[in-house]
């Protein structure tokens, strides 16, 4: 069988440039073309040269292929995808352009009119361990944010099940490599150094895709989330630490319920590949370049508490890695090809 | 004036060697007597060379002094101090020993028997934001944990003005000076490199402190902290998140709120010199070297929660320098003295 | 075909690790035993939660195997290899015992007895841009060290065509994880966080090894290589910059000498798969978590000096990567096979 | 006596906000205006947070001061200062404008036509070590470059003793902050992290200074410095290893001739404040926030060649604290006024 040909549009950030290194590992697709615009002109292992033995030279037009992913930023990203639509090419956005349902929340955590809201009604989100049928035919996906796919898998056993109370706090601690590869003061080598810091605290852009995805899980069910990200001294990596109260008379606060709670997101992801529950707390260093994503619930001792930890690579799972994974489901191969390299530690 | 004579026990420690740092460079206090069990006999330069200004050799025993700093771990430094004590020498503990009033949750969080419950009324818990007029006139001050300085202090404001409802989160995220100086797998730079980690889940004897100093500001209000720490890729710093929901008809959630909780924190604040309300969300990066905690109150907009970020060096504000801040006041001096050194940056 | 079954003995260090994560991925052999001592009885993946999808227990003894890879400390090593040899098993050793062909350098070295100076002959020192032939037909081959491989690829062309005078300088500066998993003193995250230092500066171990090699090359072309290792605060990486003084009439210290020396290293490396030479100034970057060594050879404007760098992964190439390279060869599988997922960048 | 009004133009910089911490600690000058063209009309608390104990309005134009530090960008400097040393002010420059005596190499380097060639006569290289007389009556003095000041230090013993050959390798690992406060591509944290790499091998504009400066020394030896610079993760510091040939007949290559190079050091910088002969290998940590600079002579037991290691903090020896040491021997102060504090270590 003729493998299927795949480009990338905007392959000089951070999540095209990952999506380069899984494609051209990638046993069933082939890795055709490859788009820039400063860049163009330029063979991609110039630009990369960890990519050298890629043979590809960025254009500034996307070439013929059956696949595109878009790394272009958001708003610019749905004005090039629509005529790839049109001539009934599959495509898989790595910018928010599609992951928000409802355009005026889109157009005002973005503060653009949406270029292609007549789209959202056929776009998927692109999450495989909640929408795998409807990814199977989709023709356009959208990769989930980086925060809402550690928060969103972290959260759904207990929020499908009734579990807990409306009231959750998730507190994120990223690495720096999901503020993209333009640099900024904020992402300056001498300022991340030896710094933690909260940002977004005016309202993160990743909210209201983390409630959007909970909500349908049990949409009956009050939930306000409280989301703050933090930036760390890391490249690669997101912790989300998630914090919420049990719903009396469900899962017991002790010994006892920490079982069934293990049992239950066991139970929950038992089909899912890159989803693991992990035996004790996570590190994001156990995910470092792989598309594994490590959940740890517990409950707190002292206070009964529910505490959900989970682990990502944000380039990976959290972008790239996860957008393979939907190319896979899309074009009808097994979930996991070309994405079982184990994490790279230490 | 003669200056006093100051002694560090068990020098050799992070804790031990930053109070050395400190206190060689306070224009009040002479440093004349460092103490180490395996070190004896070297010379306080040879273990450290960035002290090499400081001409002392590590003794086995404590020469003479007017007060003493015990850097000796929990259990083992009640012994040392029981003594010192008895013979008139003030004393400033960095240990756990005498941080919590009951003598049982001591044994029951740290597994031992406590050496001396007997000192335990007369010990007083070194926060000086809150306990300046008992620090005044004891013999025996503990100096607090360093992730119970962060977060009380953040808390403080609040849960004294009866504004917050009893479920508090605080997320903590600690660099690995706080694990020590001795060599452990946890605090590799292999692995410690890239990687978050969220570590204590079974409950961290830093909470009973929290709960401790937090009641006794409002003695009647109900009071449920659940504390996770994470381990974080820097050497010092900790920034911690604190959320809790606001009591109803008290400080309004939106940006007249956010006002009154500032001027609250400012108010509360006023007169401390080492507490600064932050303009903006705060780095652990703006406290490095210094004894100054940043606090940062503000209000979700999400969801009207309260969210207070505090950040410190824990070796300084956190550790060392809160120790001689309440140095300085038990020997009746400026409470700044030889602690107004700016945080290094970048 | 059956693949061939591969063991590694000592799999709980840095080295057994990183071999147990590329044996997993190869596809023409299967890692069927693992051993450690501390940890025997455990499950692999309960000890490095990255390596989850191998479901292997590490033993006490090694099973059955057609291959063993040695990731024990010298002296041990060459114990555990001496009956392995006996009963017809292909070794390769990670360890120091069988680089060196000089008993005698070894046991100055290393200030131990050799256990097994006999088996020096048969054993090939694994470097296969070097040694290619002899590995093809070797019972043991010894894995260079970390700092040889990337000092000996770096000045082969250049000591081979006798380009260069006697006097050469070796400067290393490495990560962390060459220093081995074991916690010590100047691994401890807050100790190389923020540091660099020289370090064996009263001889390293390696230095003979690099000998060994380039005069091998050259065997009547006086050498003296002055060798100062570094350790910087990464993970994983060494990168290597040699300067030696040109040899009068060969190659002009201008930009045609340049291109030049470009063209002859290029010449030298053309089929070894493992070696590429640079456009640019190599990054370590470049070579995370991949077996592929970067060669930079320019020539200082100024002085006319010989300037060659070298930037390699020291777990991959300069260890376990070499490792499954030389297996490869062994076992008559393509050089390449399994080793060639690009680096992982950023 | 009235305290020394000081300014600094373009305080927005590494340097610039690095001569603001030193400065503000000052016993005996006073900071009364600080200037910045982005941020004027800011308080410099709200660009700098860790300096909340400031309290200066960052200007347009400089107020009326008693000595200047310029931290303008080359070229731009001489264009500020030239006026300032007409109204008879002290100036100190922390650019490249005045350290090359020869303006023709100044021009080829920096690619500039210089602003001001009539004030190289008059301007100091402001290294007291080697040029306190002239500092002392200097109106204009220039800070050498961060890696200069390392590199001549750590040669000047034995260039002026003439007890080398020739031919010097000088290879250098920098922090981050070196390369400015901007935000480019090569100190992105991404980038930087997990990564070390030379650059400038088509030359370093620093260069030419270590040269210069060195000449002076023995202005008939011959000298032939190559210098190789190299990016380092981290944020401060720079380690220098320098490797010559010892002269026949001066020193032998044995522990007696170490002794005797230690000895020659000792002696060389025995009344230098700020260079210290360390007992070991040095570590740039131990120099973190502090003016001293580190050397350590030894010889390469395999070679006999000689090593010398040099450590400092580029922002601070290696910028604004020699600025700040320079000040004081323009103003008759004690050389070590305001700058004692030790590195603050871990």
């Amino acid at each position: 069988m003729k493998r299927a040909r795949v480009g990338i549009i905007n392959v000089t950030g951070y999540v095209g440039v990952e999506l380069a290194r899984l494609l051209h590992q990638h046993p069933e697709v082939e890795l055709t073309s490859v788009t820039g615009r400063s860049a163009a002109g330029q063979k991609l292992s110039a630009v990369f040269p960890h990519l050298a033995s890629i043979d590809l030279t960025i254009e500034p037009e996307l070439g013929e292929v059956d696949l595109a992913f878009s790394a272009m930023p958001h708003k610019e990203s749905a004005v090039v995808i629509v005529p790839l639509l049109k001539s009934g090419i599959k495509v898989i956005d790595a910018s928010a352009d599609f992951r928000l349902k409802d355009a005026a929340e889109y157009e005002h955590r973005y503060n653009v009119t949406h270029p292609a809201p007549e789209l959202l009604k056929q776009s998927v989100y692109g999450l495989p361990e909640l929408h795998r049928p409807e990814i199977t035919s989709a023709q356009l996906v959208s990769i989930p944010g980086c925060y809402p796919t550690g928060a969103i898998l972290a959260l759904a056993p207990v929020v499908k099940g009734g579990l807990i109370e409306p009231e959750v706090i998730v507190d994120s601690k990223s690495g720096t490599s999901g503020a993209g590869r333009a640099p900024t003061q904020g992402t300056h080598y001498s300022e991340v150094n030896e710094d933690i810091t909260a940002y977004a605290l005016e309202g993160h852009r990743h909210l209201p895709e983390i409630t959007q995805e909970l909500k349908q899980l049990r949409p009956r069910q009050p939930l306000s989330v409280t989301f703050v990200p933090h930036l760390t001294p890391m490249t690669r990596g997101i912790l989300t630490t998630c914090y919420a109260t049990l719903s009396p008379g469900k899962i017991p606060p002790n010994e006892r319920g920490r079982e069934e709670l293990r049992e239950l997101f066991q139970d929950f992801y038992k089909d899912k590949p890159f989803v693991r529950i992990a035996e004790t707390s996570p590190h994001t260093k156990h995910t470092w370049g792989s598309n594994m994503c490590l959940i740890y619930p517990t409950i707190a001792p002292d206070t009964g508490r529910l505490v959900i930890i989970s682990c990502l690579d944000n380039l990976v799972k959290g972008a790239a890695g996860g957008g393979v994974q939907n190319m896979n489901i899309m074009l009808g191969l097994p979930e996991v090809t070309g994405l079982q390299a184990p994490a790279v530690y230490p």
